[in-house]
């Protein structure tokens, strides 16, 4: 099984936009055990196009093509596809009902162009695309497949998840069967050498790290029969080993895991921030449904707001300065009081790019965790990177903190 | 004058790595008025690499190859350019001690595999590298042009913009101009309509939209001794038609924008926030020196919390619902109120997945602004997308709303 990507726009051979939908579709292919064997960045240019396809389908059984779909590409995708396989473009009725139905759902007018989403080629199967109007297509002829999605990345994701990568996936015959797993608070080095020896030693099992700025999650692959068994044996032995830096057993944010035990222990919870800027609220209500468990926040940006809004005594500012444990303390104290909650985080710190000091460097970030008839507990973290790095690592920090007092708390 | 890339490595077809490279490239061509005309990404493997160079030499005037150089990735490329090239591989003394005489300047020892990167395809030049070992390749053969650099960024980045890119932009008779637009607000159809005839009229000049979940970006390019002259005429045209969507005259996020607008005007600003769960606070403290504006933030995700944090009446709340124009009202002006701010914004929507009903579906979002001895405005939108981005939209509507009041009570 060989698969080919074809991504479209002049936006990605300028510089001005990375391509993130290649690497998506490279993993999402990866995880479902198929490898993307070629992809090639074309500008949106008609004959570019059918060249750029014709030669992948030369090459390839499944052929992927991303961008050129949408009212303002003149529909050049669509276009160019129906030249390569010789078919007509067709005005499709049910698509057209099917996107008037969204808009009347949501009390809203269609802008124009709705009319050019519904055409179509000829005897092709359309791929739902439940965030946009651009709608994809799925076409079959002379044992090679092509799939074309809109390069917006929000629409396209879903549609290659759901629709393309299953497609795809069941006609494989030796699937490679993965797992991921999510980790935390360790660098890739330290995981890296927590594993070697059991790397070194199991060589059917094939492992990949994938550091992002919140964390690294774990991929383990093993091919064959026996897959499956291989990887229940060998996550037996990784599991220790990761001690608490593994937050869970499959690929997920760490706002899912802590609003879990949150619900779990039927807690409420506030938040009280300074350098996050609303950061650890918005991550604590991504979850759907987090309104069962998060009440309020507080982003004490400017001084005296963490003394009107939490009560802050500006003395304790004054002395330690508003980076500082007594600072944080008192702010999740403040939050906790103020706000009636069985728990409150606090986050203050330096994020940059001024305000460092020798003593207290960008990236110091102090955390605090109030608890209902419990301790209030706080912690310092030096965080690296450049300001929105560094605001992203304080409030998965924070969570990482919530995280390991709320399930300390529950043994 | 025509350039291709060639990107190899497994790692960027297996979604691990973000090819950040092809956007350097692109980008550093595109400073240099060229336009990178296909980007190819092959797994590390000599018959594919051997295959992608003479099918881009066909094509293109220059090829470009970025990566499978170096120590352990046993010359790969080397052997795959002399085997297109029909040369042989020659050892070359003068790498050799080029490289040993750095290592004596940082005092360090050499490690394993120098001697192998002092090998050359025959009669190629060769490109310094100066933060490693595997210096670069640049050959010419038959009018055609190839450039083989390493693909670790560090390395590629300086070897690209001090020899690859000077000497293909010395060979370039029509460099291309662009300018980047920003705007949001209206959806890419809207744009579209409103520059339609004005991209018919001019031919010469080549608009892209670039959409995004938080706007459409605009793309002018044109090329030839006239460029700039012609984007400065066709840029006066486009202004007036794009009304109120457009934000800036450059590529940049409605945050900096508002940012700048509030620190003209000296005011300082408070966020009520209750779908967007501290995004808009932390899209405000995302600029750098935001403290010298934003204050403070309140998070007022559970009903009780508008009322304790911000005051809102409860039976405001029963007899409207926590998503109507009054609470959003009463939100922006108890945060004015309470925060001792000059202005205030406030957002209380929908996002989602749960919680529509046929009279506030999902996606509905009630946003306000109080100003200090003005009166409170307040606005209705309606969003598509998943909670993620109707949350996203959420927060830039209400940072655009900002902007056109604080814009609006400049004039």
């Amino acid at each position: 099984m060989t698969v080919e990507l074809i991504t479209i726009g002049a936006e990605l051979l300028s510089g001005h936009t990375l391509n993130t939908n290649a690497r998506y579709i490279g993993e999402q292919l990866a995880l479902a055990g198929v490898a993307l064997s070629r992809q090639i960045s074309i500008p949106d240019d008609h004959d570019t196009i059918v060249a750029a396809i014709r030669e992948s389908l030369g090459r390839a059984d499944w052929v992927i093509v991303s961008g050129g779909l949408g009212p303002t590409n003149d529909d050049i995708t669509k276009k160019a596809i129906a030249r390569v396989f010789n078919r007509t473009l067709v005005f499709r009725d049910e698509i057209l009902t099917l996107l008037k139905e969204r808009y009347a759902r949501l009390g809203r007018e269609p802008g124009p162009y709705l009319d050019t989403q519904a055409v179509q080629p000829a005897d092709a199967e359309f791929v739902p695309n439940e965030l946009g109007t651009a709608v994809g297509i799925l076409l079959n002829d002379g044992g090679k497949w092509l799939a074309a999605v809109p390069g917006v990345p929000r629409e396209m994701r879903p549609m290659i998840s759901t629709h393309i990568v299953p497609k795809i996936a069941a006609q494989v015959k030796t699937a490679i069967h993965s797992h991921t797993w999510s980790t935390t608070g360790w660098p890739e080095s330290r995981l890296y050498a927590a594993l070697e020896l059991l790397i070194h030693d199991h060589p059917d099992i094939s492992v990949a790290f994938l550091p992002s700025e919140l964390g690294v999650k774990l991929r383990f692959s093993a091919r064959g029969a026996d897959a499956q068994v291989a990887l229940e044996r060998f996550a037996g032995l990784v599991r220790p080993r990761l001690e608490d830096a593994l937050y869970a057993e499959h690929d997920t944010g760490l706002e899912e895991v802590v609003g879990q035990l949150l619900r779990d222990k039927q807690m409420t919870i506030s938040a009280a921030e300074s350098c996050t800027g609303g950061l650890l609220a918005k991550r604590l209500t991504d979850v759907p449904g987090a309104s069962s468990y998060v009440v309020s926040g507080y982003v004490v940006y400017a001084n005296r707001a963490k003394t009107e809004l939490l009560g802050v005594d500006p003395l304790l500012i004054e002395k330690h300065g508003a980076v500082s444990e007594p600072v944080a303390r008192a702010m999740a104290e403040g939050a906790l009081a103020r706000s009636h909650t069985d728990c409150s985080i606090s986050v203050t710190g330096i994020a940059g790019p001024d305000g460092g000091t020798p003593e207290k460097p960008i990236g110091l970030v102090w955390l605090a965790i109030a608890l209902k008839g419990a301790e209030t507990t706080a912690r310092e973290v030096r965080l690296m990177g450049n300001r929105e790095m560094i605001r992203a690592r304080a409030a998965q920090a924070g969570l990482n903190m919530l995280r390991l007092r709320l399930f300390g708390d529950q043994q």
